[in-house]
């Protein structure tokens, strides 16, 4: 699952809201990894890994996480997007 | 594609690579489109959109990406990793 995003100049909660997620993820059934960089210019990609398409889906249904979720759509981010891929072949120097 | 990667603490040229990979990127058949985010501890992540896996391979056989490829292996990269993804479904508040 790919997020992308783009936080407002002020986001106050966010940073803590973030690592609360990262942690609340972590727990949940089906997950494999997350991989969250933010840049300067405030654009994100937060990419998280699970097994299988119905644990991503219901990571989206935590309470905990839609509350942050909503609240990102209302106050955080600038712009936003979620894409709900499948990964079909990877390489590379470490597992992800 | 997802492209994850961690530079090195002194990559000479990286960013103009970086540029210029993105410029080349824009310019091969069946590109969509391009998001890429480097952190303050030079994690980052860089997701392209191509419009079938034919055209995201072709890209990844061209001259320059080729060469900037091994270059990044050899001296920017401590760490990276590629992986090939099908979107499945997709919403948000933009067009990625």
């Amino acid at each position: 699952m790919i997020f992308s995003s783009v936080l407002a100049e002020h986001a106050p909660g966010y940073a803590e809201m973030g690592e609360r997620m990262e942690e609340l993820a972590r727990q949940q059934p089906g997950f494999l990894g997350v991989e969250s960089v933010r840049g300067a210019d405030r654009h994100g990609i937060t990419v998280s890994y699970w097994e299988t398409r119905q644990d991503a889906a219901r990571w989206k249904q935590v309470g905990e996480h839609l509350a942050a979720q909503a609240k990102g759509r209302e106050e955080w981010y600038v712009e936003w997007r979620v894409r709900v891929c499948r990964v079909e072949e990877e390489w590379g120097t470490r597992a992800g």
